[in-house]
């Protein structure tokens, strides 16, 4: 058997690594300004979003990377009210963020307006939030909304973005740290997408720097399966001045909506990092 | 770019994925009585042996794999003096095995001689415990020398096999677990390698249900990430009679020996299991 056109693969040629799942057909494809995005039909993945041939988005295993995402740094905080997403244009994140009672606006800004409108069509239960009162969909440059946004006016900042290649690439620095510490309220909470542990181990010790340098005193990274993204393993990286070890434990536990891989051991749970992580980042 | 010739594929059509990795060149290729084993090097994976064209083993994760198969059944039990490994050819679960003080007996009932051979080869360093005096290599069915072994003579059985098809199908039953039962000491713990939380649900379910039913009061699931098998996620399941929540933490924090993932966060957070996991359990 071999992976014929009946099959996409993502392909890593700098790690070595690739994965494909097989496809039914594929259902659309656009250039747009920024990148090409590519909608399949998988035969056991349900819907699949591409950009630039790399996996965004799958039906079937996007609540690991989207509860984990929002529902860690949003139940770490004592009382999450403002957030805004950087990226997530899928709207997945999304809408878990606007799951928490607490939240009284959430911000996604997307730099590419086609990758929400594609995903209203295709993953309408990702979108299935947008029309929340509180949503507030922006398609524009994360980077320069972040320069222009308010001092101390933030919660929460998720930074759910591509590789940090391209259009992300000035997401994973630290100028733009410096903005989101600037934007967060004393208590406000910073986290990004990191990576995998196994593959951008380099790039997960450069995040922790440049988040200190940017004057968060606590950087805390957790870890995840993720099937679709290069090498099953993925991370998250928290930034904030409070105690990020702790979070609303009893919030948590009497949530009002459901998850599929979250819970409050499961939170706990993500921290705990192989030695060779604790010896990167120590 | 395609996946041409300088990549390995493993595809499996029943789930509709296929991971892959690049390639140098084919090292080595035989069938033997069993299975095809295959030797190639890789890019940035080192060593990879396939078997029956299943990716088995490769230099860069198999830590992953051979330190949670090992150290969290031999830590959770309470002195792990006679070790049996039921497959496990590459040598990789034996030599963590054996790294633990208290083992008197390690035994490696692998089917195919050759895999063992062939890790001798190119995988040196799985097998550097090989001349052990206290490693015990045989070459024979695994369900045989359980049937045949005595009462209540090991401590811990690790079953470190190929997936439930073909040669290793039987060692997913209840006539094989009821014999591990009969055969392990009354503490004695059984850990086993349950495949994909994401692909193989309906397997890690008839396990539990199995290992319950020949009358192990206990079982328990842990997960871990596994770059290169199916889904990138696994499991393995321990069964046993006494409480299998505890751990000799201190033996553990003070362990001789280093390890690139294991330690006592890990141990305790890998039985953390996501919503629908515990689902599936319950």
């Amino acid at each position: 058997m071999n992976l014929d056109k009946n099959w996409f693969s993502e392909i890593n040629p700098q790690f070595g690594v690739a994965f494909s799942l097989q496809i039914k057909e594929k259902l659309h494809e656009e250039q747009t300004q920024y990148q090409k995005i590519s909608i399949y039909d998988t035969t056991d993945f349900g819907k699949l979003m591409t950009i630039d041939d790399l996996f965004m988005v799958t039906d079937r295993d996007n609540f690991l990377y989207h509860e984990m995402m929002s529902h860690i740094a949003l139940f770490t905080h004592p009382n999450p009210r403002h957030v805004v997403i950087i990226g997530g244009g899928d709207c997945g994140t999304l809408r878990e963020v606007l799951r928490h009672p607490t939240v009284e606006q959430a911000t996604q800004v997307e730099i590419d307006e086609r990758v929400t409108r594609l995903s209203e069509h295709y993953f309408p239960s990702l979108c299935e939030s947008n029309h929340d009162p509180r949503a507030n969909l922006l398609f524009d440059d994360g980077i320069q909304w972040m320069a222009d946004a308010p001092d101390q006016s933030i919660d929460v900042i998720i930074i759910d973005s591509t590789d940090p290649v391209g259009p992300a690439e000035g997401l994973f620095n630290l100028a733009f740290y410096r903005q989101c510490r600037r934007v967060l309220r004393e208590d406000g909470i910073l986290v990004q997408q990191t990576e995998s542990p196994l593959l951008h181990l380099p790039l997960l010790q450069s995040v922790h720097q440049a988040m200190r340098a940017a004057e968060f005193k606590n950087t805390r990274t957790f870890q995840f399966p993720l099937c679709t993204y290069p090498s099953g393993w993925w991370t998250g990286t928290m930034a904030g001045n409070g105690d990020l070890t702790q979070f609303r434990v009893e919030a948590a536990q009497n949530k009002t909506f459901a998850t599929q891989y979250y819970n409050t051991e499961i939170h706990q749970a993500s921290f705990a990092l192989p030695n060779f992580m604790q010896q990167a980042f120590s």
